[in-house]
């Protein structure tokens, strides 16, 4: 079932109008391909993806942009009301399909589909279903996209980043998860509004694993270029450690909380994956916190696991990891967030 | 419950930390009153106002940005949601309430709160339900924004401009029902996409009552400016009525079809909607067919209604109705529309 | 002469301080290439070459942009003007170079440079300055991007555009000249400023020459969608003929006004050019009237001329040309058109 | 003489079309006031003010744009030069006049106008020139809009800053001077470029006399968050404070050098100062370092001068200066530019 956009006829008898309003000039060498032509493929139309789907189109990044799920009738539901809105946007080519061939030749596939947790159910019964969901859709992303970025949303991020490396066989700069991206952004929000500040004005990364374990840098956060922690201290103002960690501890919870209130995130997350891609297809060279083969770097030796670092994205994927200097405590506690994920990955069959 | 923005506190003791940062300089006239700060409020946190909410977020037409719900969880899941973008997007003031109080002196007020029918309940019914809604709602908008334009969307659309105009008080310029605004963009898509076009070169308008009885102007079609019908007959290209029609149903069906496959229809009228608000706020002038007071328009003189006519619009909310000709048939198909809403407003008791 | 960017060295000792804030991960295929790059250069560095390349910027279209010129002083200035912009701006890679290999594998070439007028010239002997110009030109670029698209805005643009097609041995498809876009642009902005309008809701073609003999179609003019001749008519006002003909005499000589007020062109013909850019390499297949090979079109049989007529763009350069009826007097005046540039070309020696 | 747009005249024998095509609807008020409307003027249409404008135009920052220069041609081919733009832009109000009276009520007033260096001219001359012309342009402009924000571009900016508060009478947070704005980015450029990252991602702060005495505050640099020197520090790379100083070096030349090469500069300061007038129409509390009322910060007791500091800017003006920790050496730099700026302000008869 290839959903493409509508065929309703305008002319008569099969008649193809556009054929008599164009004609073709002369000396046209009518089979130059349309090069250069930018695609993005997003698996799962929920709630996440779809937030995703429409902001990337909106910031008019792609050429086409793919959308691919299990569920038939939600997907062409979707892709409808995108299409509807064709009159207010520049133009973008939008496909639906259940079938992976419709991703064909992606520069960028971003997937967001993933099990739910069962009541009752184990996290590691739960990561089973997903490795199992992900068993059947990287390798055709993979093969219809050989080239592609594969950038991962589902969660838990950290480890299902891994397990789309090991199912692609992709070289580790071409995979890559959403991570911390969307916390630090948080921290960034709730540190500007306290200060009235914009929130683009706010430097602030929460890195390591996706969750609970994530560590906030407070040795890096800046706010106009003005260090805080440094400030601080040279202005000799006391400050307890115990307000700075209520601000982490609220970045942690805001997801849950938006959770509570109105059943699952949308917006938030939407934004900040289509500032990835953006980064990634425009070749920005900006450093974002995303989850990326880890080992090496600040003394993570427990093996291959992927978590959120510093890390300069452009057109090939991640360029590299900056190299912030984390404190002892932040050193240690990102190590043990390694650890935590390595364990894990260790009890998957791939 | 005034849901503001967070209030964690960075610095110790309560210090406030944004004093620390930031000096004053001398001769400051520190109540300088912020000026010609634009300010939109959403009525309604369902899926058509969020979609509506971010889609004006994203083009940065509002300052500030205020969602009223009943359902007080509901509308703080989807503030925190959108104010955790807030690194990614220019900085607009968000925030979200049950009372009205908040919406105080809004420059456009978008309401999309309505209704659900319930299953084998009249149509008439579900109407007088909907009154009884925009009775509690109307009044304290018009109140606490007394030179607000009232945009409705919720539906029967038509008709609940009426009512909104009624229960106002305000002149007929400041009360815009979104109307046909969305079908004549599903319209456009279609053409455009039969001919392979850009969607922005069809000029195509769907005209009347928003819904089943609308009026697909057919003479008034073009594509680059070229018009479609007369181009067919000095073509001497023969073409069936029916055909025509046929594209017409396929608008009518659109919404049917993805309420039907997604449950709801929320994109498109986002971004139709948002569209509407940047003509209005940014005083574009341009011509949309929304639901305005139509009596004395093409013979319509069955007494006070709206429906959709292709309208100019600016600042300060209706500029004039476009005086398009339209053929006998189609005059009396929209004559035939007004009456069918008219005996709907006198069965209603305002 | 190759001016880069500059290289100034932070680090001590010739240390690449770039690899020290960024560590690579492991298992990196460092040598994937950066594929679907956008590239566009800018031939020609005066007035109107740098409006075109600053809006260019300014709407992020491109990841490279190129200028050429043989000043190698003023390109290296307007180079870094563009550089140091760099803080407000989308990433973007800008090169400037006298040498023509700067524009290797350019998806889109702007021909903007061309000699001028000496006082008591003729008109002919212009022509061939600007000829023997095209064959220092053309033939690099052909040379370094063999796919690209040749978008000349040299004037007498419609020959010009000829010759460039001569020169490169392109097929017709991808050569293109900004011809009437501009005019036409003109013309709409006066509809809209009499009738107090969004120049976007007109829409208003000139085709031909651009220049003294370009032909106004007044019978497809419309706005926001009703076509206006017809309208005047069933309206039943009469309209003197010679009314319509000022406004386009106005629109003819606008390009001299502003040439003998400010001495050049710049905003409007960069703000056009940058749309037609935007239209070919977004694949956006709208219709703009330029300038392409006529033959066969409206009776057009004098061979091989370039002259303006609507035409739907894309990623492959001219799709096709659209079909508008044109009553006999359109139609002559535009054959005649045709012969002046005709017998323009027949003097040349390609 | 007031240049509008024009007034040719589509209808026959003065007959309105706007009213044939468009006709009110009933109940309007029709005197309701557009309010909330954004005008911003620009003094001086020279290379500088029109690439401020343009830029201005492009990000659809203003309901109205005026022009005000001297020189009537050049004003009224630059107004012209941009309304031929209108169907390539949102609609703006474009309008030019000699008199000041057409910058009544304006939100933004953005001052370009200066005198040139005359050969051999002391630059203690030229300042008194250009306090001549601001005793012409300051006072209409204040008269006529009393509540706008003052934003000087001419040079020696620091100083005609202080001219125009004390011409004005205004307070102090409504008066700022672009000042190192420009030099800032630059310097955030050239880093940028060394280190392949994105210019956005750098934090770099050029602060004092907008010139050769300018301070660049190496202290407070950061790349992504991550402060340099103390990065450097760790690493125990050595680095020589030379190579530091030579970057802040070729910032200080490069305006120098553009002007050599080209003759002015204008894209970048165009883009630098839309950028301001975003900041503070769009109240987006972002930190800049431009010019303002200097006294009590860093130790600067010399009286009242006006030098950059990196200050947050809003819908009202100057909100704060941020409190960067300076060390001794940046300190004593900073109080001796003050030191030189105040000696020169003594010697103007104000």
């Amino acid at each position: 079932m290839h959903q493409s956009s509508s065929s309703s006829s305008l002319g008569p008898g099969g008649l193809d109008l556009s054929q008599v309003f164009f004609k073709s000039i002369e000396d046209t060498a009518p089979d130059s391909p349309i090069k250069r032509h930018t695609k993005i493929s997003v698996i799962g139309a929920g709630n996440v993806g779809m937030a995703i789907a429409q902001t990337i189109l909106t910031q008019d990044l792609a050429d086409e942009l793919v959308l691919v799920d299990v569920n038939a009738d939600k997907l062409r539901g979707e892709m409808l009301d995108l299409q509807h809105a064709a009159a207010f946007l520049p133009r973008t080519k939008i496909v639906a399909d259940v079938d992976y061939n419709v991703t064909l030749g992606s520069d960028l596939c971003i997937v967001t589909a993933g099990a739910r947790q069962i009541p009752g159910e184990t996290r590691l019964n739960l990561l089973h279903r997903n490795v199992a969901l992900f068993q059947l859709m990287i390798p055709p992303l993979a093969k219809y996209s050989p080239d592609t970025i594969l950038l991962i949303v589902s969660n838990p991020v950290d480890i299902l980043t891994y397990v789309a490396w090991k199912l692609s066989g992709f070289p580790s700069n071409r995979i890559i998860g959403s991570g911390t991206n969307l916390d630090s952004s948080r921290f960034r929000f709730l540190i500007a509004d306290h200060l009235d500040v914009n929130a683009q004005d706010v430097q602030a990364y929460i890195v390591g694993e996706h969750g609970d374990s994530s560590v906030a840098l407070w040795s890096s956060i800046s706010v106009g270029g003005v260090p805080v922690l440094s400030f601080l201290k040279k202005q000799q103002i006391a400050y307890e450690k115990e307000t700075l960690e209520n601000i982490h501890k609220e970045v942690v919870n805001s997801a849950y909380e938006v959770i509570s209130l109105k059943g699952y995130t949308s917006w938030a997350i939407g934004y900040s994956v289509a500032s990835l891609a953006w980064t990634l297809l425009r070749d920005q060279r900006r450093i974002h916190p995303v989850s990326v083969l880890a080992r090496g770097f600040y003394g993570i030796e427990c093996g291959d696991v992927f978590l959120s670092l510093p890390t300069q994205l452009g057109r090939g994927g991640v360029i590299g990891v900056t190299n912030v200097h984390m404190n002892e405590e932040e050193t240690e506690r990102l190590q043990s967030s390694a650890k935590t994920i390595s364990e894990l990955i260790s009890q998957l069959d791939l």
